[in-house]
């Protein structure tokens, strides 16, 4: 049972839950110590973990925002997933700060990996979502079979089980996604 | 005495707000305290309440939008009881943070009963300003009348007071409102 | 030297920036330090400062978005002036914070009153500089001579100077001015 | 390769996150520890650090919003360039903190100049991107050589490196630079 409603509409808050966690990740970045320059150093994990995360919250934003192009009709389904999405995405504010802390520890690291290969698959709903509710066929042949998607979702598995013989292995294979996707989505440029 | 003012417009910072509310929301979740999984558990009230806030707020999130495609005129009272649901909501994030370290206790229970009944009511005063407002019968009839809105209103009431007897009895009434409204309001969604 | 760029464009982000320090005003509340009722009673001061504070911000929100309405070509002292309101009202989260803790001495009494006043002599500013870039003289009919503006500085002001005597005044007025306000300017909506 | 998007859609997801990175920029100034006047005094420079980062993150708002306007189609390298602006003024709020506690330091004055530097290189890209990925040659021609740019750059970098000798040196060139900017580009304004 689908509803019509004007698509853009309707995405316009979420652009706008995704700006302000993006935002809101900064909080975690606290001001050195004190003045002097080796005050620096121990904020390095903070601003790297920060980096990261900035880039796989702008990875979102960017496809979500292409996705949302594509979208012209709001179905239930669409409605939900697109609410888990921003759920498991407004988490990454507390792991940032937890990772920045925690970074050598197997919970944190493991964590992660969970809390991304939720945000993946609930982008992946959102995704057949939109496919199932848009009556034009352009949006599927698009989207055509997710292998990125799927690759990701199985390399942050990887990261969540492996935290547990090392957290490095993990990070090295969630920051290997973002790279991944660095690249914005050129399906949707190219057919729209 | 209405003022007809574009209605689009005049709601966006609304749905601003809402999202804003939400994101800030997510800022009661803190770090779990150290690196070990052992330290997850004790964040687990507090996801537990998280989850359970950011469905309340995404219900009202869709059905605020749903409303605001169905209003196109502002009136005073429009202006004033959004204002006072958006009062009642920014309580919200404070709230979570209450009822997720405090969860054993009544006040808490019992003052989020508070809340959430005075959202309620300021959610039905918007609802039949906006009705009064509205040139369109077809807004009235689509409302018509507000059965589910009044028997949330009535479990809010209860858990407020059933608070003093257990909290628990507080916290699953206020889960089945969630439950009831958790399907979007098709009312809107069929007729426009 | 007037710019004309598109107001509508131009306005949102003030919207957005409002919204945000609505909604950040609400952090300044914290949750009770426990789960008993009487824990909310030393909450009892923050709340009715956040009240006051969410209708005085609520106010401006309201008059900014009618002004916005009425703006159709923006100069550099119509952005200034809208900056310079922006920075007085982003202080008020601040504020609220302080006269909640400290809302029996006179400093933040006198303080407000300061910020308030800089607050409505901006937006004073932002008025007549929309007149002077406004083509259409129907704007400055409809402004006309904004005795309410002037009322509200003088009682500001007044507030400012009598904290010294007792904050208990410094509030009264401060209050008695948003009385006056509640009611959203009728100027613009009867002629546009 | 060039994606022509809808750059009004595209872009307005970055107003909101700088007008959430400006508000979270008044979250650093903490309310004075105490209800007596004296207690304001010592956050002079706080006031003083968030004043001149507000006029910092407006002008930037200010041109960013008139690029806005001037660009129709957004190229992969327009937008990564401004998620890399994005990314340094979300160190703003933070920077804020640090310059405000140890402004006596060499190391937050050099690390400001570094962080202002890069914000400045990441306009210039975004510029520049803009100029390559637009289809009309006005764009460019109003651009010109960015000697505004150049000078900021160079302002920058030298209060990075004579932070050295000196913080005051440093804020004084930087505040420079800010004056420099306060008007805002008449390019746009008078081609478009």
């Amino acid at each position: 049972m689908r509803t019509a409603v004007s698509a853009r509409a309707a995405w316009r808050p979420s652009a706008t839950v995704l700006a302000v966690i993006i935002t809101l990740t900064a909080l975690s970045l606290r001001a050195p110590v004190s003045g002097v320059f080796d005050a620096m150093g121990h904020r390095l994990p903070e601003l790297l973990v920060y980096v990261a995360n900035f880039v796989f919250l702008g990875i979102y934003w960017n496809n979500h925002h292409h996705l949302m192009r594509a979208a012209t009709r709001i179905s239930s389904g669409v409605m939900w997933s697109n609410l888990a999405l921003l759920f498991f995405l407004s988490l990454i504010p507390m792991m940032t700060e937890w990772v920045a802390r925690d970074y050598r520890d197997a919970a944190p690291a493991a964590t992660y990996g969970v809390v991304a290969l939720a945000s993946a698959l609930a982008f992946s709903a959102l995704t057949r979502s939109i496919v199932r509710a848009e009556a034009r066929p352009v949006v599927a042949r698009i989207v055509g079979r997710d292998h990125k998607g799927l690759v990701s979702q199985l390399l942050y598995a990887g990261g969540a089980a492996l935290a547990l013989v090392s957290p490095w292995i993990s990070y090295s294979l969630y920051v290997a996604v973002s790279v991944m996707w660095f690249v914005p989505d050129r399906r949707f440029a190219r057919a729209l």
